[in-house]
């Protein structure tokens, strides 16, 4: 199934409100709260990490049930109005009731717009271990409303930086150039077709993660997530960190560097200083979902924009360059 | 994904029980702790509705999530081990944990080898509504045993018999000419391979429930839960009761009737007592899951064995009809 692809100025006034259930951000309420009252049957979360935790995932699927179960299997649909954490919440929802409901995601964040919207990957957190209980379940649609990316203002935008760069990174050519000439929310906003195109493109090449393709779009996410984890810094600068460990440990590899000063990517200096702060790195390692047999991860590296490869390194060999980059000249 | 089928006469000796996680009917130990020894990660749970209540499924989980974290995901493997509840919930587990891992189901009981575990669908309750938090998930492979299967007398070989004799008049022909002469355990063994057979036959033209196909494998089910539910009558029992509704029904609308004295079917005498105890019909219908739109659901008739259709028909018609055989003479 092929999630379709809504480009929209604003939130859809045609809509079958009467045969959905909303799961929105609760934070949404004070722009969009004319579009939210349309629904007969919502549920407000708190987006974050307490959505995040599989922990409280049951309380909210009774609550649930109950606005949901009077709608036949086939007329039912699940909204989800939200960042990533909404949509993995409502995706997994969506997923599980009655073993699979009609989905539809409006996400309201520039990463979830990128990402989370469109990988038809769901999956929530056991005891803070990332992702570990989910599924691969595609949308039936993704609108992507300007009106509500551009409410959220230049802030969160950093956030999808990393993002948006990383598929760029993987894509090259064109993309690439004209990612590196972004400098704010407004030069970003026209190339989200093709960074959305890019990534789908993966995504559709290997779309439950069999053949390996897909864990292209890993880049800079390995490290990313220890950053996440060992540091508690937000996710979208976690991958920027992780991009810029991703590109150093590639250019040391074969003698190379590529021009990477991409609003997305985090300086030498900054990871520099990250990498110093770092503990219990070979722990976090092991807990990577890339992880083949013992101590191996799958880590993906650039030759150059536009041309990544996988290669499987042991925890030691990242532990290593870890040490490297610490030790050389920033 | 096609599930392999393993008929043997003993458990298997040679197994990769270094990479699996036993999840298994506490029960089995009496019979088979030799067995169950072998697997160093194992798991002991209480088969029945509290195994199937979602309430409880997160708590099992993160015991599962200690036993399994250090296993890297190609590598491990969930082994089923125990009936119906058992195998929903470990397959359940197995298509959440990771997004998927690798399932091997070993069904202890009649049922759970002619049914669950060859649907590739998983799914526990929420607050007493059946099978709706679930997924589509194949085992990569089922191991039926005769030792298993044998070690549980006959008592729980007349729970199997409903849905082997749903199967057979379903396929019709030969199978259901053998199965009508089928009258304790060792006479329905032999008919093992047949039975799955023509059950997987028809799972796999529709493995996801999208063009109605599977849904012939709710003959008897949708009156079957109705009696389960309202009058806690066992799953088997409660089958057979809906399977002779169904015949019923369906002879009075072509006026015409066949032979269905199987070991699977309950009489009409059985029947009329049943419907008459019957409460809450209206609102257990409504739950089905094959409810279309409102106060429709979609039954299985049967013109004679091995000729099924489907058709569309009101509660209100649902509850004329069972007005009916209850007045009928007996």
């Amino acid at each position: 199934m092929k999630t379709k692809l809504l480009l929209s100025s604003t939130l859809p006034q045609q809509f079958s409100f009467q045969n959905s259930v909303l799961i929105y951000d609760k934070k949404l309420e004070k722009f969009f709260s004319g579009w939210i009252r349309k629904f007969e049957k919502k549920y407000a979360v708190t987006a974050g990490e307490k959505l995040k935790d599989a922990k409280y995932f049951y309380s909210h699927v009774e609550k649930l049930h109950q606005l949901c179960r009077l709608l036949g299997k086939n007329e039912l649909q699940v909204v989800a109005f939200g960042g990533g954490s909404v949509g993995d919440f409502a995706g997994l929802f969506a997923s599980l009731y009655r073993r699979g409901t009609k989905l539809i995601h409006v996400p309201s964040t520039w990463l979830a717009a990128l990402d989370s919207s469109h990988g038809g990957k769901t999956a929530l957190n056991i005891q803070g271990s990332k992702n570990q209980l989910g599924t691969f379940y595609c949308a039936e649609q993704t609108i992507v409303c300007h009106e509500v990316l551009l409410s959220l203002g230049d802030q969160r935008f950093y956030e999808a930086s990393a993002e948006a760069t990383k598929v760029a990174l993987l894509q090259g050519g064109k993309l690439y150039k004209k990612m590196s000439q972004v400098r704010n929310v407004h030069q970003l906003m026209p190339l989200l077709p093709d960074l959305i195109a890019a990534k789908l493109k993966i995504v559709r090449r290997d779309p439950e993660e069999k053949n390996g393709i897909r864990q292209l779009l890993n880049l800079g996410h390995t490290m990313g997530h220890v950053f996440e984890s060992s540091q508690k810094i937000p996710h979208g600068k976690a991958v920027s960190l992780g991009l810029r460990f991703a590109i150093e440990w590639s250019a040391h590899l074969q003698g190379a560097a590529f021009n990477s000063e991409l609003i997305g990517i985090a300086t030498k200096a900054e990871l520099w200083q990250a990498l110093k702060g770092l503990r219990d790195v070979q722990k976090l390692l092991l807990q990577d979902k890339k992880s083949t047999a013992k101590n191996k991860l799958r880590f993906i590296f650039l030759n150059k924009p536009g041309d990544p490869f996988i290669q499987e390194v042991s925890v030691k060999e990242i532990l290593n360059e870890i040490k490297r980059q610490v030790k050389s000249d920033v």
